[in-house]
């Protein structure tokens, strides 16, 4: 008897270990070669923290995936969910609920468009923002830029210009890729104060080029995430959005990372003043609570589609619990001013990043807005030259990476960068504490450059 | 005061006409002209049944999206999904945990197989196989059949046979189409009695003229779906293992909707008595009371990723609330004995399937395993001209459908063809109602066509 209990005991309550064993023994692991994963156990999480299986408790800089904007397990999004799940867990697409049409109704007020088309994640919704694009004005390019992420499914895999693509090439045909805004490394080896925006110029040339009756829509992220966090120029929006004005050509802005108050908006490109035809979103939508994403069109196109057929689906489109998350994760944007929080923290990163610039040799450049923000990091400020290779990394970005890990603190770090995007709620202390341990890193990367 | 009262409860309280209208305002229905959407507001579900806004209680033969088998609202899914929700509601696809490395142990048992890669739904699911398929093979072409679904973004539908890639073509290069074994219409003109399995035996022709050497996979799904439900002869899937082996083509077996006890096992495959080399699962998994898929991997495969980068990746890789609802789910089907019952009621709806298809004019062929099965409507027996074109409908269609819809039985309709896959938990009593409700809509489709 006693040796039943046990066993149960053993089978109920799992070790730290034997969870981390049988997560790599049976599972497969993202982005990764399997033997190098080495998975931390997530046990328990709160706020801008969570505990390992040791009970470490980490200050969690990357909000997991750029994704848990109201932090782990807020009281508010978690009773949402429940009530969802134990009213209706799950009705199919075609039928209408109440939790899918409030939030269709909020999305289109905070973004000024019309209609949501629910997909589970930003690579679908990006699917179907190409498809919708496509299917509307009846043209079949796309044009992205080479410095994005969009997704892993096969379109939006193939929009993406991230060198994940590469493997699984050649992918969907019909993408056309420009250059990006990238101020630091102007490809057009331009200065900002004097340049002519050729990384919006350039792409009327491309236009011109391939033909602008064949171009459905120019895709871009509202602010460039995994590839680099690239701000543009103020004026860079109001002249793409012109652009694409002045051909007939839709600008979808992929707002999966910068949305839902990352940069302190509803949308990046509201800072810029501009409105989109469509708007994709995920991620900071019900902070990763559940899996939801969303395709948000103009009124124009939403009427498009009254009388034409829209060629998308999935089973869990509308998923009520999905909604209801959202639901509850927007109202705790507005109802605990996340996003004048967002402006006040995002001031003091901006002041403590500027400061780092200053301060250390191996940090090339600083760049953020709101609480979304990197630190590229460089062997030489004069010449720029990388502290790890595109698409590549450094024994220094290594050590890096290492400190911070042996710290407890949670960052996301690629190529020759260090990403700082911690859940919005975060106080001035907590960000304070984060960022003292990321100079301490930099000060490691410094001593081993003078070396 | 009183005012203001009332006024909060028509917030919270919304009619089911409001709840409609926000729907069909501020969202998009998949598949669909939207002024001819015409949504059901779901209000609550239980078991085998769903009640509409005016209380209406509808009896749900379509298991929804033919992926609720244990039906709708059970307490064990529910309580597991708010336990999980309240212990960790999220971490990024980086970590381990408790209910994903569960997840990956139950499902490399029942299958089988070596590892899980968790995905949200079936698309996505068909996306990383064929990913995974190309990374591990070294080759590129992938064989699909022509009357096959198996997902809507780009790399999934264009591994489709389903009219619905038509408007999105063309999509990902490097697929490969082949026949099915639709031994009623078989594309060969042979009689299952007498063929020489020219189902299979036109694949290896197919293999040849392609190149061996350049077929990564065959993709098929377990039993054909929403394309037919097209159940191959006895010795369909032992050749077709042998195919592969004999030219090291992998063997990638759709189990989105066949999967999970819909046939009255965990794989529609397992009945004939082969292993294939990578499953994908959604659907049935969660009974989408949480979106999950997955991307089930042989013990080969699994080593080979060891040692190799697996290009592929989602923010809501290994959700942890869509691995505890899929282990309570799992753990449901033997608790409760669902796939014994699947065995009894799929022997009455054969049993009753047959008798509709001796006493009715209309009926030209009817397909059934476990719970999952169609009729198919002619005009003409003897000619089996369909009762609707192909990728098309008509008014007799029109006309059966909408009584279905009057007596609250809720059925998939599409083409020429009516699906029964009704919740696994379902008695005799509640199938022989709906069956009954299915007799008299053909009884009214043969008087159509006497007249």
């Amino acid at each position: 008897m006693t040796t039943n209990i046990v066993e149960l005991e053993q089978i109920t309550e799992p070790t730290s270990q034997q969870i981390i064993d049988e997560n790599r023994d049976y599972t497969l692991f993202s982005w990764s070669v399997q033997n190098a994963a080495n998975p931390v156990h997530l046990k328990r999480a709160e706020g801008v923290y969570f505990w390992d299986g040791d009970d470490n408790r980490w200050l969690d800089f990357s909000s997991q995936l750029i994704n848990m904007n109201v932090g782990h397990q807020h009281p508010k999004v978690l009773n949402a969910i429940k009530k969802q799940v134990d009213e209706l867990c799950f009705a199919g697409p075609s039928f209408a609920t109440e939790p899918r049409g409030t939030l269709g109704k909020k999305l289109a007020e905070v973004t000024g468009l019309a209609k949501s088309f629910f997909t589970l994640g930003g690579s679908e919704a990006n699917e179907n923002a190409i498809k919708i694009a496509r299917l509307y004005t009846g043209r079949n390019k796309i044009i992205t830029r080479y410095r994005s992420y969009h997704g892993a499914t096969m379109g939006s895999m193939t929009a993406s210009g991230d060198p994940r693509r590469w493997p699984v090439e050649p992918g969907m045909p019909g993408v056309v890729r420009a250059f990006d805004p990238y101020c630091y490394r102007c490809p057009f080896g331009q200065k900002v104060e004097s340049c002519h925006r050729e990384c919006v110029s350039h792409i009327e040339e491309i236009i011109r080029m391939e033909g602008p009756d064949n171009i459905a829509a120019i895709l871009v992220e509202g602010i460039t995430g995994s590839n680099g966090l690239l701000i543009p120029p103020d004026d860079y929006y109001p002249k793409l959005r012109a652009l694409c004005d002045r051909y007939g050509i839709l600008l979808i802005d992929d707002e999966v990372m910068s949305g839902f108050g990352r940069t302190g908006m509803w949308l990046a490109t509201q800072h810029y003043g501009i409105k989109p035809d469509i708007v994709t979103a995920a991620k900071g939508l019900t902070s990763g609570y559940m899996p939801l994403g969303t395709v948000i069109v103009s009124a124009p196109i939403a009427e498009y589609f009254e009388t034409h057929m829209l060629y998308g689906g999935l089973t869990y489109s509308g998923h009520p619990v999905s909604c209801a998350a959202a639901n509850a994760n927007l109202a705790v944007y507005e109802e605990e001013s996340i996003f004048e929080n967002v402006e006040t923290q995002g001031a003091y990163l901006t002041h403590r990043l500027n400061s780092i610039e200053q301060r250390f040799a191996c940090v090339g450049d600083v760049r953020s807005i709101g609480l979304f923000s990197v630190i590229e990091l460089v062997k030489d400020k004069v010449t720029r030259e990388p502290l790890a290779p595109f698409n590549g990394t450094s024994p220094e970005m290594g050590k890096l990476a290492a400190y911070l890990k042996s710290q407890h603190l949670y960052a996301f770090t690629r190529f020759n960068m260090l990403w700082v995007c911690p859940p919005l709620i975060i106080t001035q202390e907590q960000l304070g504490n984060g960022l003292d341990i990321i100079e301490e890193g930099l000060r490691i990367v410094d001593a081993t450059l003078a070396s």
